[in-house]
């Protein structure tokens, strides 16, 4: 049975867990800078007291939704990805995800939003953009790396190129799509890293 | 000779264009909300009647200090286009004025900054971000299409794939430049964009 102390913790961390769903989408959709936590107490319903017993300050409580964000955009983007047979089918998913799934928060791509709102400025929440970028250039360049080792992938093919070549191609067609509001950036994105993979694939070399 | 009244019309349109250059680099620095009209007025030096007799409004000033901020990356981005020989030389130029000249004014691309400001928001940035994206994308697959019709390009090769390739790999390769201080992203997209080059010239094919 809970006690009274372990139910009120319990509750608290479910308001903080509130506060994290709800800031993250009001922050990607809108910056840093445009966003305030008046915004967020209205979305919330909270008080001030209430708000800020979880988040001491904005740019905390920015930190933890980016976080959040970043978290949901990894599930939905490495979907099914255990599953796919080989180190260019598991790139091929990886695409076909982010293609398919664009957004995985209204606003779109947290670590594009974040790195254009953070480049210039917020030190706390540049490194976190900065960690974020690393971890999946490091995911895509493993696969690759994997890939050569597996002779799937011709040895003269750099991971770090590939990993930079597929987020740029995607995070640029996901920016031209939005403003564009036309999925058509981003499915000529996926045709030119279908052909980049033809390419890299040991298979189309003999 | 000026007449006093010709005099007062010319210092004040100094004025007004000394206005914008000043805050072309704030506004691409912090976006539309993180930059106020006090930023502008410390930044300037006048006084807040001197600068809302010009601009009435941040919504006013933005889309102006936009424009200049646009039409500095396109002088840039352009340079030295007049002498490429042929097609597949002006594509390559316009990748290399942009991967050397990455930022044509602090805070990085006009294009990339402001799409991801306005992308939710403000609309009258946001029609003049698109305009000045499809503006970039149409000189590109104008290139393209005069390339086709020299036979220097390949029929089956789609203008616009190849101007949306373009335009997400150099902007995506910017934005992670820009997250890890660093060239290499830069170097890679010029890297796979030759690559591209290779793969839809004419020549390369028999």
């Amino acid at each position: 049975m809970l006690l009274g102390k372990e139910i009120a913790m319990l509750k608290g961390e479910l308001t903080r867990q509130r506060i994290v769903e709800t800031a993250a989408p009001i922050f990607n959709l809108h910056g840093y800078a445009g966003c305030s936590m008046q915004d967020v107490m209205e979305a919330t319903g909270l008080e001030k007291g209430g708000l800020y017993r979880h988040f001491t300050s904005k740019e905390e409580l920015a930190a933890e939704a980016f976080r959040y964000a970043l978290s949901r955009a990894v599930k939905i983007r490495t979907e099914g990805l255990d599953c796919a047979p080989g180190s260019i089918a598991q790139l091929r998913c990886i695409v076909r995800n982010f293609v398919e799934h664009p957004s995985p928060m209204p606003g779109g791509c947290p670590i594009l939003n974040t790195a254009i709102d953070a480049d210039d400025g917020n030190s706390v929440l540049r490194k976190l953009v900065v960690q974020g970028l690393e971890d999946w250039k490091r995911r895509l360049a493993a696969i690759v790396a994997d890939g050569i080792r597996r002779r799937e992938i011709r040895r003269s093919v750099e991971p770090r190129w590939v990993a930079n070549t597929m987020v740029a191609t995607l995070e640029g067609a996901l920016m031209i799509s939005r403003l564009e509001n036309s999925r058509t950036a981003l499915e000529d994105a996926q045709k030119s890293l279908e052909s980049l993979f033809a390419r890299i694939a040991s298979k189309t070399r003999g």
